[in-house]
């Protein structure tokens, strides 16, 4: 080992992955911790979870995208405990590692408010697995409806539910009803797949909100054109297999999908330090632990309020600004010179909503429709990490766009899991 | 419903495909169930297990293929029971069909000399998840030993041993053998994965023993130039968590993959009619059972010696011919005509052994090595379902080919499961 001051990165994420990429070929020795063994480009999870995409065509392993950074090792290995004033971390296994300096990059998932037991009802968005698990729902639920109809000769009404109007919930509900609607029609013989329901609920008065009044009004007319049921101002309040119920009513569903709440990484708690109601930990402007200086906290796992009033919002542009200005940080403190605060640069934002739909904010201006949707297709594939991911992701996208058919539409899984499955969906039963 | 003669098919692999493809739009009424949604091309399972390709670009879903057949249902779900005389088939959810004519041809999976407790330390190669299991352990050793040896400072002997020399283990040595030297060598830095044990174990005194004295001797020394150590006339008739028992000497491993024995799908069993000690249907000549003759048993399931003396080998050629006999005798037998007795056509053989090397036995000439690996390519690829499956597989092979990386490397499951996974191929520390 060199003398080189060590440090370490836990999480392989937007954060962790930026600030290693910072740190690349630098005076100081790196070592970035994962539970995972790849880097997953979350912005296009929900692709996977609508059959649309592969598992392999989002995700890199991380150790592959820093093959050629001489001062970095990635290790698999799940951080669990740490202590602050010894500087080290210890690892499931019990190995216990020093490091001059930490960055805790490990992300947030989705929180049930307090209804943990919810996520097998309506299991969340956040991993590779994750949306694995969606895509087998959703495809089962057809399978399902399908085998009844031939059984019985009668087709039984299909309900998808999402719940949460954000940029997560608005995506699923568009390439569901996307998928019912063109891609699996012409596969089904006793069911006609175009009479699905698809119904986004949303708590607030607007699904994604935070784009404004205008782009708002515009998401939920596109939403509705390909056929979503979006119903604003409606709480869900209860969860049920196979059921939701929503303010005073119950609304029977096939599949329930959750795209709304934030808990972040528990390894906050493990800090040691103040974190807030979302499990958040209260960083110094220049993303630090108070009394800890040495030890980073960035990405989803950070709580800041920005010098101008405004926090900084859990996206993926923050987090990768987060890595680079925590590592150019220790490389400045290395060379002596004083640290910077960070400040969050919204480049624009943009989400979308199905086939040629979407909204986008940049620069002060605002698209809608198809012209958006071209920039997001455009941006995702440019920073879709891996030269070869962007080659096969252009050419799954170029395809479906074609012949509108889904090409990653498998159901994995063992019998009996499938079985339990089938069980479960049809709980209400 | 039609008053058409209906025929039901048990299973979507080559044999239940090719028969489902020949009675398309004739005058009968098809029904396929499977228990997965998916046809695997299972000659390219191997590319998975070892990183090549992804799950999604060997695979197809039934319902796709089949998609613009009027005349035929594809129908999720799993056959449990038969009832020969009343001529039907029931399935795990109870629900009970009728048939004018019933096609059985649930394959078959790798048996273990009636000890079945060794599959959960050597897992075999049959469905999708198998690959994705194998394709896990063999990455996860990978990462463990790079683990150790970031920790500890030191680089342990990594061992992965294949039982069986038949095609399904020289490919799987083979490929793993390319990995740890081409593939991964780059990337990870506490180890050098050029170091890694590829023991091959075959029982015989030859691998691919079928294809010949001449050809079998090339393949082993191909094997052994990429690296593999192949020991002929070496029973493994022990194994444990971490290691085999070959003769009475026990070897310790990583990893061990099951490539040997095959066992009939217990639906033949399940016909109620007499089974060889495969579990393989004894059939008639035309593939039926001796009485019930609009039973019909084909592909893997089934066991048939020819007029010439010759057993049909359990391979996917033979598997499409049986599918295609029989729905052909069962529109020759609609139309008053006799059926036909099934023969193979044996158009050639051909195993891979890694980059660049295989060997390959048709019309009467033997191919090896540049060559036979050429064959072996276009043939494949030729044969893939899914023309934009068929896009996909060139592109990736073209990609590895040029950059020797592999681009489906990807761990999957939850940290939980990873860490029994790792306490588990740890096992014998």
């Amino acid at each position: 080992m060199s003398g080189k001051p060590k440090v370490i990165i836990i999480g392989g994420g937007f954060g962790g992955l930026w600030a290693a990429k910072t740190l690349a070929n630098q005076p100081v020795e790196v070592t970035l911790f994962d539970r995972k063994n790849h880097h997953v480009f979350q912005p296009l999870l929900y692709q996977v979870a609508t059959a649309v995409l592969s598992p392999g065509e989002i995700a890199q392993p991380i150790r592959r995208i820093l093959a050629k950074v001489k001062n970095t090792e990635v290790i698999l290995g799940e951080a669990v405990s740490f202590d602050n004033d010894a500087k080290t971390v210890t690892l499931n296994d019990g190995s216990t590692i020093g490091y001059d300096y930490l960055i805790v990059a490990a992300g947030a998932r989705h929180a049930y408010f307090g209804h943990d037991d919810w996520e097998t009802s309506a299991p969340g968005l956040k991993t590779l697995e994750d949306a694995v698990e969606i895509r087998r729902r959703v495809l089962l639920a057809f399978e399902l409806a399908e085998r009844d109809a031939y059984l019985t000769g009668k087709q039984r009404q299909l309900n998808f539910v999402v719940v949460g109007g954000g940029p997560t919930g608005v995506e699923l509900a568009g390439a569901i009803a996307d998928i019912a609607r063109q891609a699996l029609a012409g596969d089904f013989k006793a069911i006609d797949t175009r009479k699905t329901n698809v119904i986004l609920f949303e708590g607030s008065d607007r699904v994604l909100g935070s784009f404004g009044p205008e782009l708002a009004d515009s998401a939920k007319r596109q939403l509705e054109q390909i056929g979503v049921d979006v119903r604003l101002n409606s709480f869900v309040n209860e969860i049920d297999p196979g059921r939701v119920k929503v303010g005073d009513e119950w609304v029977e569903c096939d599949v329930v999908l959750w795209a709304t709440g934030v808990a972040a990484s528990p390894l906050g708690k493990a800090l040691g330090v103040e974190t807030d109601n979302a499990g958040r930990v209260l960083v110094e402007p220049d993303l630090s632990l108070k009394y800890h200086p040495n030890v980073f906290v960035i990405g989803d796992m950070a709580s800041l309020t920005q010098e101008n009033g405004e926090p900084v919002p859990g996206v993926s542009p923050a987090a990768m600004q987060m890595g680079t200005l925590t590592a150019n940080n220790i490389l400045a403190e290395l060379k002596g010179k004083p640290r910077e605060k960070f400040t969050y640069w919204d480049k624009g934002t943009m989400a979308t909503i199905g086939r040629s739909k979407a909204i986008a904010k940049a620069a002060g201006m605002q698209f809608k429709g198809f012209i958006a949707w071209l920039m997001w297709l455009f941006l995702h594939v440019f920073f879709l990490i891996g030269f070869r991911n962007r080659l096969s992701v252009m050419f799954s996208w170029f395809w479906a766009y074609l012949t509108r058919e889904r090409s990653a539409r498998l159901i994995t899984g063992d019998a009996d899991e499938m079985k339990d499955a089938v069980d479960f969906i049809r709980g209400r039963e």
